[in-house]
């Protein structure tokens, strides 16, 4: 069941060198594990998100998720978070790993319409917008530096951290932000077909209303989050930094995590030697997006994936994230890799993954 | 500066023999401190309270000593908490002995008005009444439960905890708890003058207001909360049951720990092992108030007291906790249990309580 050094099952999509180098870091230490939520109006744009049934469902998305790591069921809803067609979350490969290896957990709220009924870190975060408006995110500077604050205090309580993200919309506002920082951001979705044209067509509206030329807030990205972004990002952020000048860092997730890098390079980029993206193999071969060009325009920093397939599931619905529905989503792809770390090997993380679904999605 | 074994500055006033077990357990290992916040309306409650200037400004007191702790000053109000007599807060020498060790410290609000500018655990609690109504606490279950998940976890990231409180009114809302669970409570006071008849007559209402008897609510702890409580308690017994099934947690507190180990007796007396009460020598020295007497009647729970003196500072607003203003509050004497532990002597410690006071209160 335990594996040893070469044949840990992760992936190298960018910075090989680099990669194996931040992997061997992270062997044998103690991790955390830190999930970070928000709400938006951009994710209830119809075809924007696959992260609830009906598009006004994804306000209780992100908590259904936090207490599906704590408890093993939620709260909140009946079942669990599923697309429109029925998959379930990604949060069910994040709690198998979870429980696997028994790694600590802790959730952070960057702004929520429905607070999970888990215990939870506020950092005064507040809902966000729809970003066709151009206003999306309140307080941006104080949740970030709260969060610098609470990533410098987790540092002092395990050897790396691993970051996910639960928020709809996330990489529409991922888009929005991207480009106002002047990067061309190839982003990926939750959807089999990515529904790009929409989602530029969202940004450039925003952009519009905020007076945002490509490029043009480079060097705000406060202010790029707070016309553009969602309120994950900038307690995802703060949280990266602020533990990043202590200890390693893994942000868990997909085409999302080049926005919050771009955030954190632009604030401190002595950091970034700290960080790598961890993410599955589902974002890294998909063909709609591009993850590794999009942070080659921003930071010297690897792209690990886990190498977790679930093309010989007995179950139909965990089969179809092999045709790219789903992809990634509450750190799974991070969380996959911690279990790789701590020698668990993709079987047997399958296997776990199978018996939660069962038990959940009762089929 | 740095001590060994036997000449630990720390006193052990009752239990002596299981204090020094306890203690031995704790040497070189790593800690976690908590500060658990609350407001209530009891605490305004004139002459009750002198964790404020004016019973008004006891809702800005948590906030403002969790502030202390992370940045070195207050954020909602100017200056620093201090009583009618301007004495400053205990936060001064918290906040002292965490810088002093590093040791990482994290804020969880049981129910609060005015919520601090730092990243803190939200437990879905909410501010508390004023107990003469009889009903003081609200979903104090809910908060407990969400308490054990968050123990647990914080059991997972240190060797053992230090647990504090801010909550103006503390004593009487532990009185009325102590009484409803049938134990004689001899709380002390902020106050030069424990102003027990107030206390006692405040209590007497509320009991007959909910039609609770002495000791009727012995085995129905959650009740007592609610009824005669503030949400600190279920806040903090939470966390200490949670994290006591695992390692050890010094309840750093005044008499105010006495209705807390109350409440975790009553729903897990096999944890009990796990627990010490961690305070200050102006605690276990009042002559109007009787922390052993009041834990012997509870559990065998060690007490150790900081043998902490401010006889020889050269400031008069340190000098007079001396003469039992203020006396304990904001785990002040677990922290500096937690330095000694650390190897640091009280010396080290005052020099920097001085140090902090100079700069904080200006004289």
């Amino acid at each position: 069941m335990r594996k040893q050094g070469e044949q840990l099952e992760i992936g190298f999509h960018h910075l090989e060198e680099e990669g194996k180098r931040f992997v061997s870091r992270l062997k044998d230490k103690k991790p955390l594990f830190a999930l970070v939520l928000g709400n938006t109006e951009t994710g209830k744009i119809p075809g924007v998100s696959a992260a609830g049934a009906v598009p006004e469902i994804t306000d209780f998305t992100p908590a259904a998720d936090a207490e599906l790591l704590f408890y093993g069921r939620c709260k909140c809803i009946d079942g669990v978070p599923v697309t429109p067609d029925g998959i379930p979350t990604p949060a069910l490969i994040t709690m198998s790993a979870l429980q696997l290896t028994s790694a600590s957990a802790l959730v952070v709220e960057g702004g929520l319409r429905v607070k999970p009924k888990v215990p939870y870190f506020s950092l005064g975060g507040q809902p966000g917008g729809d970003i066709r408006t151009g206003r999306s995110v309140t307080e941006a500077k104080e949740v970030l530096e709260e969060g610098i604050l609470l990533g410098r205090t987790l540092a002092g309580l395990a050897d790396y951290l691993v970051v996910g993200e639960s928020i709809a919309g996330g990489t529409t506002t991922a888009l929005g932000v991207l480009t106002a920082m002047g990067v061309n951001g190839m982003v990926s979705s939750s959807m089999p077909h990515n529904p790009m044209p929409l989602k530029k067509g969202i940004v450039t509206e925003g952009m519009k209303r905020a007076g945002i030329a490509f490029g043009s807030l480079k060097d705000d990205p406060v202010r790029a989050v707070e016309a553009l972004g969602d309120p994950m990002m900038p307690a995802f952020a703060g949280i990266a930094l602020g533990a990043a000048r202590e200890i390693p860092v893994l942000m868990a997730g997909g085409t999302q995590m080049t926005a919050v890098l771009s955030i954190v390079a632009s604030l401190d980029d002595s950091v970034t030697d700290n960080l790598a993206i961890g993410t599955t193999r589902w974002i890294v071969e998909d063909q709609s997006s591009d993850i590794r060009g999009t942070v080659e325009q921003i930071a010297q920093v690897p792209i690990l994936h886990t190498k977790l397939s679930f093309a010989d599931s007995r179950f139909e619905g965990l089969r179809v994230y092999e045709k790219g529905i789903v992809k990634e989503g509450v750190g799974a792809g991070g969380a996959a890799i911690l279990a790789s770390l701590k020698g668990y090997s993709n079987a047997s993380l399958l296997k776990r993954i199978e018996e939660n679904y069962s038990k959940l999605v009762g089929r």
